[in-house]
Protein backbone atom coordinates (compact mmCIF):
# COMPACT_ATOMS: atom_id res chain seq x y z
CA UNK A 1 0.00 0.00 0.00
CA UNK A 2 1.69 3.11 -0.91
CA UNK A 3 2.10 5.98 1.61
CA UNK A 4 1.39 8.74 -0.62
CA UNK A 5 -0.19 11.86 0.44
CA UNK A 6 -4.02 12.59 -0.16
CA UNK A 7 -4.91 13.55 -3.84
CA UNK A 8 -7.46 14.86 -5.78
CA UNK A 9 -9.57 13.22 -7.93
CA UNK A 10 -11.93 14.55 -10.47
CA UNK A 11 -15.31 13.61 -12.10
CA UNK A 12 -15.94 15.21 -15.26
CA UNK A 13 -19.65 14.76 -15.45
CA UNK A 14 -20.04 16.09 -19.30
CA UNK A 15 -22.71 16.72 -21.39
CA UNK A 16 -23.13 15.00 -24.67
CA UNK A 17 -23.80 15.76 -27.88
CA UNK A 18 -23.92 14.68 -31.45
CA UNK A 19 -20.59 16.75 -32.02
CA UNK A 20 -17.71 15.04 -31.66
CA UNK A 21 -15.72 17.89 -31.90
CA UNK A 22 -17.14 19.83 -29.59
CA UNK A 23 -17.39 16.85 -27.07
CA UNK A 24 -13.73 16.77 -27.27
CA UNK A 25 -13.23 20.80 -26.97
CA UNK A 26 -15.67 20.54 -23.74
CA UNK A 27 -13.73 17.60 -22.77
CA UNK A 28 -10.17 19.37 -23.14
CA UNK A 29 -11.39 22.39 -21.10
CA UNK A 30 -12.92 20.62 -18.05
CA UNK A 31 -9.75 18.22 -17.79
CA UNK A 32 -7.61 21.35 -17.95
CA UNK A 33 -9.69 23.52 -15.41
CA UNK A 34 -9.92 20.23 -13.29
CA UNK A 35 -6.17 20.09 -13.25
CA UNK A 36 -5.86 23.49 -12.69
CA UNK A 37 -8.17 23.00 -9.45
CA UNK A 38 -5.23 20.44 -8.06
CA UNK A 39 -6.99 17.24 -9.25
CA UNK A 40 -4.05 14.42 -10.43
CA UNK A 41 -6.88 11.87 -11.86
CA UNK A 42 -9.47 12.86 -13.81
CA UNK A 43 -12.34 10.64 -14.39
CA UNK A 44 -14.75 10.66 -18.05
CA UNK A 45 -17.82 9.12 -18.07
CA UNK A 46 -18.91 6.14 -20.20
CA UNK A 47 -19.11 7.30 -23.87
CA UNK A 48 -18.39 11.06 -23.57
CA UNK A 49 -17.53 11.80 -27.34
CA UNK A 50 -20.63 10.79 -28.94
CA UNK A 51 -23.84 9.56 -28.46
CA UNK A 52 -24.64 6.93 -26.38
CA UNK A 53 -26.64 5.59 -29.80
CA UNK A 54 -26.34 2.12 -31.08
CA UNK A 55 -27.18 2.93 -34.58
CA UNK A 56 -24.64 5.61 -34.83
CA UNK A 57 -21.78 4.67 -32.58
CA UNK A 58 -19.81 3.08 -35.52
CA UNK A 59 -19.54 6.04 -36.89
CA UNK A 60 -18.14 7.77 -34.29
CA UNK A 61 -15.48 4.94 -33.61
CA UNK A 62 -11.71 5.49 -33.35
CA UNK A 63 -8.71 3.64 -34.19
CA UNK A 64 -7.07 4.02 -30.65
CA UNK A 65 -4.43 1.12 -31.81
CA UNK A 66 -3.76 2.71 -35.33
CA UNK A 67 -3.13 6.26 -33.33
CA UNK A 68 -5.74 7.60 -35.42
CA UNK A 69 -7.90 8.67 -32.18
CA UNK A 70 -8.17 12.15 -31.77
CA UNK A 71 -10.18 11.35 -28.59
CA UNK A 72 -7.27 9.96 -26.58
CA UNK A 73 -5.04 12.12 -28.66
CA UNK A 74 -6.93 15.03 -26.66
CA UNK A 75 -6.50 13.08 -23.87
CA UNK A 76 -2.87 12.14 -24.19
CA UNK A 77 -2.06 16.21 -24.45
CA UNK A 78 -3.83 17.50 -21.80
CA UNK A 79 -2.66 14.69 -19.02
CA UNK A 80 1.41 15.70 -20.44
CA UNK A 81 0.77 19.27 -20.31
CA UNK A 82 -0.73 18.97 -16.64
CA UNK A 83 0.95 16.09 -15.45
CA UNK A 84 -1.85 14.50 -14.57
CA UNK A 85 -3.31 11.21 -14.79
CA UNK A 86 -6.87 10.69 -17.01
CA UNK A 87 -9.18 7.70 -17.02
CA UNK A 88 -10.62 8.56 -19.91
CA UNK A 89 -14.42 7.35 -19.60
CA UNK A 90 -14.84 5.10 -22.89
CA UNK A 91 -15.19 5.77 -26.59
CA UNK A 92 -16.21 3.56 -29.36
CA UNK A 93 -13.02 2.06 -30.69
CA UNK A 94 -13.00 0.03 -34.44
CA UNK A 95 -10.30 -2.50 -34.00
CA UNK A 96 -9.97 -5.38 -36.71
CA UNK A 97 -13.10 -4.56 -38.16
CA UNK A 98 -14.87 -5.23 -34.20
CA UNK A 99 -16.27 -2.01 -32.49
CA UNK A 100 -15.51 -2.12 -28.27
CA UNK A 101 -16.37 0.30 -25.82
CA UNK A 102 -13.05 1.06 -24.60
CA UNK A 103 -11.52 3.39 -21.68
CA UNK A 104 -7.55 4.39 -21.64
CA UNK A 105 -5.95 5.26 -19.35
CA UNK A 106 -3.11 8.01 -19.90
CA UNK A 107 -0.27 8.81 -17.45
CA UNK A 108 1.35 12.21 -17.09
CA UNK A 109 3.73 11.50 -19.71
CA UNK A 110 0.65 11.05 -22.19
CA UNK A 111 1.15 7.57 -23.00
CA UNK A 112 -1.47 4.82 -22.81
CA UNK A 113 -1.04 3.26 -19.74
CA UNK A 114 -3.96 0.57 -20.03
CA UNK A 115 -6.85 0.38 -22.59
CA UNK A 116 -9.92 -1.60 -20.72
CA UNK A 117 -12.41 -3.03 -23.11
CA UNK A 118 -15.90 -3.43 -21.46
CA UNK A 119 -16.57 -6.81 -20.04
CA UNK A 120 -20.21 -7.38 -19.61
CA UNK A 121 -21.92 -5.91 -22.14
CA UNK A 122 -25.33 -4.74 -21.37
CA UNK A 123 -28.76 -6.91 -22.47
CA UNK A 124 -31.84 -6.50 -21.06
CA UNK A 125 -35.05 -8.09 -22.33
CA UNK A 126 -38.33 -6.93 -21.13
CA UNK A 127 -40.97 -8.45 -23.52
CA UNK A 128 -43.47 -5.78 -24.75
CA UNK A 129 -41.25 -3.01 -22.61
CA UNK A 130 -37.79 -2.88 -23.86
CA UNK A 131 -35.49 -5.08 -25.92
CA UNK A 132 -31.46 -3.85 -25.62
CA UNK A 133 -28.50 -6.07 -26.16
CA UNK A 134 -25.00 -4.03 -26.56
CA UNK A 135 -23.52 -7.18 -27.98
CA UNK A 136 -25.71 -6.59 -31.04
CA UNK A 137 -23.38 -3.67 -31.53
CA UNK A 138 -20.04 -3.96 -29.41
CA UNK A 139 -17.71 -7.30 -28.90
CA UNK A 140 -16.91 -7.80 -25.32
CA UNK A 141 -13.26 -7.40 -24.26
CA UNK A 142 -11.02 -10.05 -23.13
CA UNK A 143 -9.07 -9.05 -19.82
CA UNK A 144 -9.74 -7.81 -16.36
CA UNK A 145 -7.65 -3.99 -16.45
CA UNK A 146 -5.66 -3.39 -13.72
CA UNK A 147 -3.27 -0.48 -13.75
CA UNK A 148 -0.30 1.28 -11.67
CA UNK A 149 -0.35 4.66 -11.80
CA UNK A 150 1.01 7.82 -10.03
CA UNK A 151 -2.19 8.00 -7.82
CA UNK A 152 -2.21 3.94 -6.59
CA UNK A 153 -3.35 1.17 -8.20
CA UNK A 154 -6.63 1.40 -10.19
CA UNK A 155 -8.99 -1.07 -11.58
CA UNK A 156 -11.21 -0.26 -14.78
CA UNK A 157 -14.69 -1.10 -15.35
CA UNK A 158 -17.34 -0.06 -17.71
CA UNK A 159 -21.06 0.18 -16.70
CA UNK A 160 -22.21 -2.95 -16.41
CA UNK A 161 -18.85 -4.38 -15.67
CA UNK A 162 -20.14 -2.58 -11.70
CA UNK A 163 -23.07 -5.53 -11.85
CA UNK A 164 -20.29 -8.43 -11.38
CA UNK A 165 -18.94 -8.88 -7.57
CA UNK A 166 -16.62 -11.32 -8.95
CA UNK A 167 -14.96 -8.50 -10.92
CA UNK A 168 -14.37 -5.87 -8.27
CA UNK A 169 -13.50 -8.93 -5.92
CA UNK A 170 -10.61 -9.77 -8.43
CA UNK A 171 -9.61 -6.24 -8.67
CA UNK A 172 -9.06 -6.51 -4.94
CA UNK A 173 -7.12 -9.41 -4.91
CA UNK A 174 -4.68 -7.73 -7.48
CA UNK A 175 -4.34 -4.96 -4.88
CA UNK A 176 -6.06 -1.75 -6.78
CA UNK A 177 -7.14 0.72 -4.22
CA UNK A 178 -9.74 2.18 -6.27
CA UNK A 179 -11.79 1.16 -8.95
CA UNK A 180 -12.97 3.79 -11.77
CA UNK A 181 -16.27 2.81 -13.07
CA UNK A 182 -17.14 5.34 -16.24
CA UNK A 183 -20.66 4.64 -16.63
CA UNK A 184 -24.12 5.80 -18.44
CA UNK A 185 -26.88 4.43 -16.24
CA UNK A 186 -30.45 5.23 -17.74
CA UNK A 187 -32.97 6.53 -15.55
CA UNK A 188 -34.48 3.49 -14.59
CA UNK A 189 -31.50 1.53 -13.87
CA UNK A 190 -30.18 4.47 -12.17
CA UNK A 191 -32.49 5.29 -9.57
CA UNK A 192 -32.55 1.33 -8.83
CA UNK A 193 -29.09 0.31 -8.67
CA UNK A 194 -26.32 3.09 -9.32
CA UNK A 195 -26.33 4.01 -5.49
CA UNK A 196 -26.35 0.59 -4.26
CA UNK A 197 -23.54 -0.77 -6.52
CA UNK A 198 -20.88 1.52 -6.33
CA UNK A 199 -21.33 1.50 -2.42
CA UNK A 200 -21.32 -1.86 -2.54
CA UNK A 201 -18.31 -2.74 -4.78
CA UNK A 202 -16.63 -0.09 -1.95
CA UNK A 203 -17.94 -1.92 1.27
CA UNK A 204 -17.33 -5.27 -0.10
CA UNK A 205 -13.80 -4.57 -0.95
CA UNK A 206 -12.88 -2.32 1.41
CA UNK A 207 -11.80 0.33 -1.25
CA UNK A 208 -12.42 3.51 -3.39
CA UNK A 209 -14.83 3.36 -5.93
CA UNK A 210 -15.34 6.38 -8.34
CA UNK A 211 -17.86 6.37 -10.74
CA UNK A 212 -18.31 8.91 -13.58
CA UNK A 213 -21.42 9.69 -15.45
CA UNK A 214 -22.71 11.96 -18.77
CA UNK A 215 -25.01 14.91 -17.43
CA UNK A 216 -28.21 14.05 -18.04
CA UNK A 217 -30.21 16.31 -20.99
CA UNK A 218 -33.75 16.43 -19.47
CA UNK A 219 -34.49 17.69 -23.16
CA UNK A 220 -33.33 14.21 -24.54
CA UNK A 221 -35.16 13.43 -27.65
CA UNK A 222 -33.23 10.10 -27.65
CA UNK A 223 -34.42 6.65 -26.10
CA UNK A 224 -31.01 7.18 -23.56
CA UNK A 225 -31.41 9.85 -20.62
CA UNK A 226 -28.41 9.91 -18.39
CA UNK A 227 -28.80 9.33 -14.42
CA UNK A 228 -25.78 11.30 -13.50
CA UNK A 229 -24.93 11.32 -9.89
CA UNK A 230 -21.21 10.36 -10.40
CA UNK A 231 -19.86 10.24 -7.60
CA UNK A 232 -16.39 8.95 -5.06
CA UNK A 233 -17.42 6.78 -2.53
CA UNK A 234 -14.58 5.39 0.39
CA UNK A 235 -13.95 1.92 1.57
CA UNK A 236 -16.70 2.04 4.42
CA UNK A 237 -19.30 3.19 2.04
CA UNK A 238 -19.08 6.74 2.84
CA UNK A 239 -20.03 9.28 0.26
CA UNK A 240 -17.30 11.32 -0.31
CA UNK A 241 -18.05 13.60 -3.14
CA UNK A 242 -21.25 13.81 -5.92
CA UNK A 243 -22.95 15.15 -8.22
CA UNK A 244 -26.57 15.94 -9.12
CA UNK A 245 -27.71 15.33 -12.53
CA UNK A 246 -26.57 18.58 -14.22
CA UNK A 247 -23.51 19.49 -16.18
CA UNK A 248 -20.42 19.38 -13.53
CA UNK A 249 -17.32 18.36 -12.35
CA UNK A 250 -16.83 17.31 -8.90
CA UNK A 251 -13.76 16.98 -6.87
CA UNK A 252 -12.94 15.06 -4.22
CA UNK A 253 -9.90 13.47 -1.91
CA UNK A 254 -8.57 9.97 -1.80
CA UNK A 255 -6.58 9.24 1.25
CA UNK A 256 -5.31 5.85 1.01
CA UNK A 257 -4.29 5.88 4.17
CA UNK A 258 -8.40 4.83 5.08
CA UNK A 259 -8.15 1.70 3.39
CA UNK A 260 -4.83 0.68 5.61
CA UNK A 261 -7.64 1.64 8.48
CA UNK A 262 -10.58 0.31 7.35
CA UNK A 263 -8.94 -2.87 6.74
CA UNK A 264 -7.41 -2.90 10.02
CA UNK A 265 -10.43 -2.49 12.13
CA UNK A 266 -12.74 -4.30 10.46
CA UNK A 267 -10.11 -7.57 8.52
CA UNK A 268 -12.68 -9.08 6.32
CA UNK A 269 -9.97 -10.97 4.34
CA UNK A 270 -8.81 -12.61 7.35
CA UNK A 271 -12.75 -13.10 8.71
CA UNK A 272 -13.53 -14.63 4.99
CA UNK A 273 -13.70 -18.61 4.81
CA UNK A 274 -11.50 -19.40 2.37
CA UNK A 275 -12.14 -23.05 3.08
CA UNK A 276 -16.12 -22.57 2.45
CA UNK A 277 -15.33 -20.15 -1.10
CA UNK A 278 -12.94 -19.22 -3.28
CA UNK A 279 -12.49 -16.84 -6.10
CA UNK A 280 -10.53 -17.84 -8.85
CA UNK A 281 -9.07 -15.42 -10.98
CA UNK A 282 -8.69 -17.36 -14.31
CA UNK A 283 -5.45 -15.22 -15.97
CA UNK A 284 -3.66 -15.45 -12.26
CA UNK A 285 -4.49 -19.55 -11.87
CA UNK B 1 -37.91 -22.73 -10.31
CA UNK B 2 -40.91 -24.21 -8.25
CA UNK B 3 -44.09 -22.85 -9.32
CA UNK B 4 -45.62 -22.33 -6.25
CA UNK B 5 -48.60 -19.73 -5.40
CA UNK B 6 -46.89 -16.84 -3.57
CA UNK B 7 -47.00 -16.87 0.07
CA UNK B 8 -46.59 -14.61 3.57
CA UNK B 9 -43.34 -14.37 5.32
CA UNK B 10 -43.33 -12.91 8.82
CA UNK B 11 -40.31 -11.30 10.53
CA UNK B 12 -40.69 -11.21 14.08
CA UNK B 13 -38.86 -8.55 15.47
CA UNK B 14 -38.73 -9.34 18.86
CA UNK B 15 -37.86 -7.12 22.28
CA UNK B 16 -35.31 -9.25 24.03
CA UNK B 17 -34.71 -9.28 27.63
CA UNK B 18 -32.65 -11.12 30.37
CA UNK B 19 -35.76 -13.71 31.42
CA UNK B 20 -35.35 -16.34 29.15
CA UNK B 21 -38.29 -18.03 29.79
CA UNK B 22 -40.52 -14.71 29.07
CA UNK B 23 -38.30 -14.12 25.75
CA UNK B 24 -39.51 -18.00 24.83
CA UNK B 25 -43.00 -17.67 25.85
CA UNK B 26 -42.92 -13.94 23.73
CA UNK B 27 -41.59 -15.96 21.16
CA UNK B 28 -44.26 -18.44 20.77
CA UNK B 29 -47.01 -15.74 21.09
CA UNK B 30 -45.47 -13.92 17.98
CA UNK B 31 -44.57 -17.03 16.01
CA UNK B 32 -48.69 -17.82 16.45
CA UNK B 33 -50.17 -14.25 15.58
CA UNK B 34 -48.21 -14.56 12.62
CA UNK B 35 -49.58 -17.71 11.74
CA UNK B 36 -52.88 -17.03 12.22
CA UNK B 37 -51.91 -13.88 9.97
CA UNK B 38 -51.05 -16.47 7.10
CA UNK B 39 -47.59 -16.28 7.38
CA UNK B 40 -46.22 -20.10 5.97
CA UNK B 41 -42.63 -18.87 7.27
CA UNK B 42 -41.64 -16.53 9.80
CA UNK B 43 -38.30 -16.12 10.70
CA UNK B 44 -36.98 -14.44 14.24
CA UNK B 45 -33.93 -12.69 14.53
CA UNK B 46 -30.30 -13.31 15.97
CA UNK B 47 -29.83 -14.14 19.58
CA UNK B 48 -33.58 -13.81 20.29
CA UNK B 49 -33.37 -16.02 23.78
CA UNK B 50 -31.07 -13.85 25.97
CA UNK B 51 -29.20 -10.45 25.58
CA UNK B 52 -26.51 -10.38 22.99
CA UNK B 53 -24.11 -10.06 25.74
CA UNK B 54 -20.46 -12.00 25.59
CA UNK B 55 -20.28 -12.31 29.18
CA UNK B 56 -23.71 -13.82 30.15
CA UNK B 57 -23.95 -16.09 26.77
CA UNK B 58 -22.44 -19.19 27.80
CA UNK B 59 -25.08 -19.05 30.79
CA UNK B 60 -27.99 -19.40 28.51
CA UNK B 61 -26.77 -21.62 25.97
CA UNK B 62 -29.14 -24.89 24.99
CA UNK B 63 -27.90 -28.44 24.17
CA UNK B 64 -29.96 -28.66 20.63
CA UNK B 65 -28.47 -32.10 19.56
CA UNK B 66 -29.40 -33.62 23.13
CA UNK B 67 -32.65 -32.49 22.87
CA UNK B 68 -32.14 -30.08 25.67
CA UNK B 69 -33.51 -26.53 23.98
CA UNK B 70 -36.48 -25.32 25.52
CA UNK B 71 -36.01 -22.52 23.03
CA UNK B 72 -35.81 -25.18 19.85
CA UNK B 73 -38.54 -27.56 21.57
CA UNK B 74 -40.78 -24.60 21.70
CA UNK B 75 -40.37 -23.90 17.59
CA UNK B 76 -40.84 -27.83 17.15
CA UNK B 77 -44.40 -27.20 18.88
CA UNK B 78 -45.31 -23.99 17.25
CA UNK B 79 -44.45 -25.21 14.24
CA UNK B 80 -45.73 -28.48 14.00
CA UNK B 81 -49.18 -27.01 15.46
CA UNK B 82 -49.12 -23.97 12.79
CA UNK B 83 -47.99 -26.15 10.01
CA UNK B 84 -45.26 -23.55 9.10
CA UNK B 85 -41.63 -23.15 8.10
CA UNK B 86 -39.39 -21.14 11.02
CA UNK B 87 -36.63 -19.87 10.38
CA UNK B 88 -35.55 -19.93 14.09
CA UNK B 89 -33.37 -17.40 14.35
CA UNK B 90 -30.54 -18.32 16.47
CA UNK B 91 -29.80 -19.30 19.90
CA UNK B 92 -26.08 -19.78 21.68
CA UNK B 93 -25.57 -23.56 21.21
CA UNK B 94 -23.66 -25.87 23.79
CA UNK B 95 -21.91 -28.63 21.77
CA UNK B 96 -18.57 -30.81 23.05
CA UNK B 97 -17.87 -27.56 25.61
CA UNK B 98 -17.64 -25.37 22.64
CA UNK B 99 -20.16 -22.51 22.14
CA UNK B 100 -21.91 -22.03 18.66
CA UNK B 101 -24.39 -19.01 17.39
CA UNK B 102 -27.06 -21.45 16.06
CA UNK B 103 -29.99 -20.89 13.49
CA UNK B 104 -32.41 -23.84 13.38
CA UNK B 105 -34.83 -24.64 10.87
CA UNK B 106 -37.93 -26.36 11.33
CA UNK B 107 -40.39 -28.00 9.12
CA UNK B 108 -44.30 -27.84 9.56
CA UNK B 109 -43.48 -31.62 11.07
CA UNK B 110 -42.08 -30.13 14.06
CA UNK B 111 -38.34 -31.66 12.86
CA UNK B 112 -35.01 -29.65 12.58
CA UNK B 113 -34.36 -29.27 8.80
CA UNK B 114 -31.45 -27.68 9.19
CA UNK B 115 -28.97 -26.10 11.50
CA UNK B 116 -26.78 -23.05 10.35
CA UNK B 117 -23.66 -22.00 12.72
CA UNK B 118 -22.71 -18.84 11.83
CA UNK B 119 -19.41 -19.34 9.90
CA UNK B 120 -18.25 -15.74 9.99
CA UNK B 121 -17.58 -14.38 13.61
CA UNK B 122 -18.01 -10.61 13.87
CA UNK B 123 -14.71 -8.44 14.78
CA UNK B 124 -14.07 -5.14 15.16
CA UNK B 125 -10.62 -3.27 16.55
CA UNK B 126 -10.60 0.50 16.93
CA UNK B 127 -7.76 1.14 18.95
CA UNK B 128 -8.92 3.39 22.14
CA UNK B 129 -12.83 3.34 20.67
CA UNK B 130 -13.97 -0.59 20.27
CA UNK B 131 -12.23 -4.01 20.26
CA UNK B 132 -14.75 -6.43 19.95
CA UNK B 133 -14.00 -10.70 19.24
CA UNK B 134 -17.08 -12.74 19.01
CA UNK B 135 -14.39 -15.46 18.61
CA UNK B 136 -13.53 -15.19 21.96
CA UNK B 137 -16.79 -16.49 23.05
CA UNK B 138 -17.90 -18.44 19.58
CA UNK B 139 -16.62 -21.09 17.64
CA UNK B 140 -17.23 -20.67 14.20
CA UNK B 141 -19.29 -22.81 12.15
CA UNK B 142 -18.14 -25.39 9.44
CA UNK B 143 -20.54 -25.22 6.58
CA UNK B 144 -22.84 -23.39 4.75
CA UNK B 145 -26.42 -24.24 5.23
CA UNK B 146 -29.17 -24.88 1.94
CA UNK B 147 -32.58 -26.23 3.26
CA UNK B 148 -35.00 -27.58 1.16
CA UNK B 149 -38.27 -26.38 2.67
CA UNK B 150 -42.22 -26.34 2.03
CA UNK B 151 -42.24 -22.81 0.85
CA UNK B 152 -38.49 -23.18 -1.70
CA UNK B 153 -35.05 -23.72 -0.96
CA UNK B 154 -33.62 -21.31 1.45
CA UNK B 155 -29.80 -20.22 2.31
CA UNK B 156 -29.05 -19.62 5.95
CA UNK B 157 -26.95 -16.44 7.03
CA UNK B 158 -26.41 -15.07 10.83
CA UNK B 159 -25.39 -11.05 10.63
CA UNK B 160 -21.88 -10.89 9.84
CA UNK B 161 -22.10 -13.89 7.54
CA UNK B 162 -24.31 -11.53 5.40
CA UNK B 163 -20.89 -9.28 4.68
CA UNK B 164 -19.36 -11.52 2.58
CA UNK B 165 -21.22 -11.93 -1.03
CA UNK B 166 -19.00 -15.07 -1.47
CA UNK B 167 -21.93 -17.02 0.59
CA UNK B 168 -24.30 -15.14 -0.94
CA UNK B 169 -23.34 -16.36 -4.68
CA UNK B 170 -22.53 -19.98 -3.14
CA UNK B 171 -26.28 -20.25 -1.87
CA UNK B 172 -27.53 -18.57 -5.41
CA UNK B 173 -25.51 -21.49 -7.21
CA UNK B 174 -26.65 -24.65 -4.80
CA UNK B 175 -30.69 -22.93 -6.00
CA UNK B 176 -31.43 -20.81 -3.01
CA UNK B 177 -34.48 -18.58 -3.64
CA UNK B 178 -34.25 -16.80 -0.73
CA UNK B 179 -31.50 -16.23 1.98
CA UNK B 180 -32.57 -15.59 5.29
CA UNK B 181 -30.52 -13.34 7.69
CA UNK B 182 -31.38 -13.82 11.37
CA UNK B 183 -29.11 -10.37 12.37
CA UNK B 184 -28.14 -8.14 15.20
CA UNK B 185 -26.55 -5.53 13.31
CA UNK B 186 -25.76 -2.61 16.47
CA UNK B 187 -26.68 1.62 15.87
CA UNK B 188 -23.41 2.25 14.09
CA UNK B 189 -22.94 -0.74 11.43
CA UNK B 190 -26.91 -0.92 11.08
CA UNK B 191 -26.81 2.53 9.95
CA UNK B 192 -23.81 2.08 7.16
CA UNK B 193 -24.15 -0.95 5.99
CA UNK B 194 -27.40 -2.82 6.88
CA UNK B 195 -30.04 -1.37 4.02
CA UNK B 196 -26.69 -1.57 1.51
CA UNK B 197 -25.73 -5.15 2.46
CA UNK B 198 -29.52 -7.04 2.50
CA UNK B 199 -29.88 -4.98 -1.29
CA UNK B 200 -26.96 -5.84 -2.88
CA UNK B 201 -26.76 -9.71 -1.92
CA UNK B 202 -30.56 -10.35 -3.57
CA UNK B 203 -29.79 -7.92 -6.53
CA UNK B 204 -26.46 -9.20 -7.10
CA UNK B 205 -27.64 -12.91 -6.90
CA UNK B 206 -31.26 -11.94 -8.08
CA UNK B 207 -33.19 -13.99 -4.92
CA UNK B 208 -34.93 -13.04 -1.85
CA UNK B 209 -33.70 -11.55 1.32
CA UNK B 210 -35.13 -11.63 4.66
CA UNK B 211 -33.04 -9.98 7.38
CA UNK B 212 -34.58 -9.86 11.08
CA UNK B 213 -33.60 -8.06 14.03
CA UNK B 214 -34.19 -7.82 17.78
CA UNK B 215 -36.57 -4.53 18.51
CA UNK B 216 -34.12 -2.05 19.10
CA UNK B 217 -34.47 -1.07 23.33
CA UNK B 218 -33.74 3.09 23.13
CA UNK B 219 -33.07 2.69 27.07
CA UNK B 220 -30.79 -0.44 27.01
CA UNK B 221 -28.11 -0.08 29.45
CA UNK B 222 -25.77 -2.38 27.86
CA UNK B 223 -23.20 -1.70 24.73
CA UNK B 224 -25.61 -3.64 22.33
CA UNK B 225 -28.11 -1.54 21.19
CA UNK B 226 -29.92 -2.77 18.18
CA UNK B 227 -30.36 -1.71 14.77
CA UNK B 228 -34.07 -3.48 14.03
CA UNK B 229 -35.41 -2.28 10.40
CA UNK B 230 -36.03 -6.45 9.79
CA UNK B 231 -36.85 -6.37 5.80
CA UNK B 232 -37.90 -8.50 2.88
CA UNK B 233 -36.08 -7.69 -0.23
CA UNK B 234 -36.87 -8.87 -3.68
CA UNK B 235 -34.73 -9.96 -6.15
CA UNK B 236 -34.23 -6.30 -7.99
CA UNK B 237 -33.65 -4.74 -4.68
CA UNK B 238 -37.38 -3.29 -3.70
CA UNK B 239 -37.83 -2.95 -0.49
CA UNK B 240 -41.24 -5.51 0.08
CA UNK B 241 -41.85 -5.45 3.72
CA UNK B 242 -39.44 -3.39 6.72
CA UNK B 243 -40.05 -2.67 10.17
CA UNK B 244 -38.87 0.22 12.02
CA UNK B 245 -36.80 -0.07 15.08
CA UNK B 246 -39.60 -1.25 17.57
CA UNK B 247 -41.28 -3.97 18.61
CA UNK B 248 -43.82 -5.08 15.87
CA UNK B 249 -44.01 -8.24 13.27
CA UNK B 250 -44.04 -7.59 9.58
CA UNK B 251 -45.62 -9.80 7.24
CA UNK B 252 -44.86 -9.52 3.07
CA UNK B 253 -45.00 -11.84 -0.04
CA UNK B 254 -42.37 -13.84 -1.15
CA UNK B 255 -43.95 -14.80 -5.00
CA UNK B 256 -40.98 -16.93 -6.18
CA UNK B 257 -42.00 -16.18 -10.16
CA UNK B 258 -40.56 -12.76 -10.07
CA UNK B 259 -37.09 -14.26 -9.65
CA UNK B 260 -37.68 -16.08 -13.21
CA UNK B 261 -39.00 -12.75 -14.35
CA UNK B 262 -35.88 -10.78 -13.02
CA UNK B 263 -33.44 -13.41 -14.67
CA UNK B 264 -35.06 -13.82 -18.39
CA UNK B 265 -35.23 -9.55 -17.93
CA UNK B 266 -31.48 -9.14 -17.36
CA UNK B 267 -30.01 -12.63 -17.24
CA UNK B 268 -26.65 -12.03 -14.94
CA UNK B 269 -25.81 -15.19 -14.78
CA UNK B 270 -25.35 -15.92 -19.16
CA UNK B 271 -23.73 -11.98 -18.99
CA UNK B 272 -21.49 -12.96 -16.23
CA UNK B 273 -17.83 -13.93 -17.65
CA UNK B 274 -17.10 -17.42 -16.16
CA UNK B 275 -13.76 -17.39 -18.36
CA UNK B 276 -12.17 -14.79 -16.25
CA UNK B 277 -13.70 -15.39 -12.70
CA UNK B 278 -15.35 -18.13 -11.30
CA UNK B 279 -16.34 -18.56 -7.51
CA UNK B 280 -15.37 -22.22 -6.05
CA UNK B 281 -17.82 -24.01 -3.44
CA UNK B 282 -15.20 -25.99 -1.78
CA UNK B 283 -17.36 -28.46 -0.32
CA UNK B 284 -18.88 -29.29 -4.06
CA UNK B 285 -16.06 -28.78 -5.96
Amino acid sequence: MPQAAPYKIALCQLPVTADKHGNIARARARIDAAAAAGAKLVVLPEIWNCPYAMETMRSYAEDIDGGRSPSVSMLSEVAAARKITIVGGSVPEMASGQLFNTCCVVGPDGEIKAKHRKLHLFGIDIPGDITFRESDTFTPGQEPTVVDTDVGRIGIGICHDIRFPELAMLYRSRGAHLICYPSAFNMSTGQLLWDLMQKSRAVDNQLFVATCSPARDPNSQSDFVAWGNSSLIGPFGEVLAAAGHEDATVIGEIDLSLIEAVRANLPLETQGRGDLYRLVDVERE
